[in-house]
């Protein structure tokens, strides 16, 4: 199973694609970060994002994607450009009919480390363990894309799954 | 000049095609509301949301698009629907090189009705009044919708023109 793992952001927007499965090892297939500048409007940022996720979907043709999950009680001064990212990576996914999964930053710290408090060094430091890395994937967004892509191959799909089959009941019920 | 007004929402996201210019009479060429149930996943509420905006922007080929700023002040339960569905709204416009403007609530307000802590049903009576409707469009987030596209005639997409501009010359310095 290949994963893209994003950490949705306006100036840094980590990606991460890892491939493997429960019980086996994990390889990196590719890491990065679309970033933008601040003195385009807002609009601009949003559309290069998109794209960059896109390049990523065509190149990489994973079979599932995970998003962090935003919280609105986030930083304030970046969660509106944070959740536009989200939802823009959300939609590129759902576009493709790839399944989309929702992981919390506990959620992803609890899995590759087994602390759900762990801080960014730590993270960093499993995943480039876990990937067989000599160093830590750097900015702290793209080691994070990969911790969401390795958590959610651990996590086997099922959470895709059940949603996937949620949508699909309330897709037939509406018809 | 014909504008698209975007009430960005995830249960309700309202539309409004209004032409017009400044000093000139208003008129109305469509509104609605792209409804998703909560029943479905995120992604594909989120994907139905960007396909209603898209079949609006084929089918009356606006000059520009009106989006409302959200703030990470506003109503916690809704903000990241709200936040993500603006999102969608400013990249499809984006995508199309349309032009795109964000207003305040209360610079909606102000513009309407003269009056920038109106509320809704003051918004409401006075966009039904400037396009000379027999009744005042509902829900109210179709009728916001139609206020955007009013306040962004009214302020004569300058703020656009700005945006624009500052865009060219930081992409032509980034190349």
């Amino acid at each position: 199973m290949r994963v893209l793992g994003i950490d949705p952001g306006l100036t840094r927007c980590g990606l991460g694609i890892v491939e493997g499965d429960i019980g086996r090892p994990l390889t990196l297939i590719a890491v990065g970060v679309v970033r933008t500048t601040p003195d385009l409007p807002i609009p601009q940022r949003l559309m290069q994002i998109e794209q960059g996720i896109e390049l990523w979907l065509e190149e990489h043709r994973p079979d599932a994607v995970a998003v962090e999950r935003v919280f609105a009680r986030s930083d304030v001064s970046t969660i509106m450009g944070t959740a536009q990212a989200s939802g823009l990576a959300m939609v590129a996914a759902a576009r493709r009919g790839l399944p989309v999964a929702l992981h919390t930053p506990s959620e992803v710290k609890a899995a590759v480390s087994g602390n759900g408090r762990a801080d960014k060094a730590q993270v960093g430091a499993m995943v480039a363990r876990l990937l067989r890395l000599t160093e830590v994937p750097k900015p702290a967004d793209a080691a994070d894309a990969l911790a969401l892509a390795i958590t959610h191959i651990w996590r086997g799909g099922a959470q895709n799954r059940i949603e996937m089959a949620i949508a699909k009941a309330a897709a037939g019920r509406s018809r």
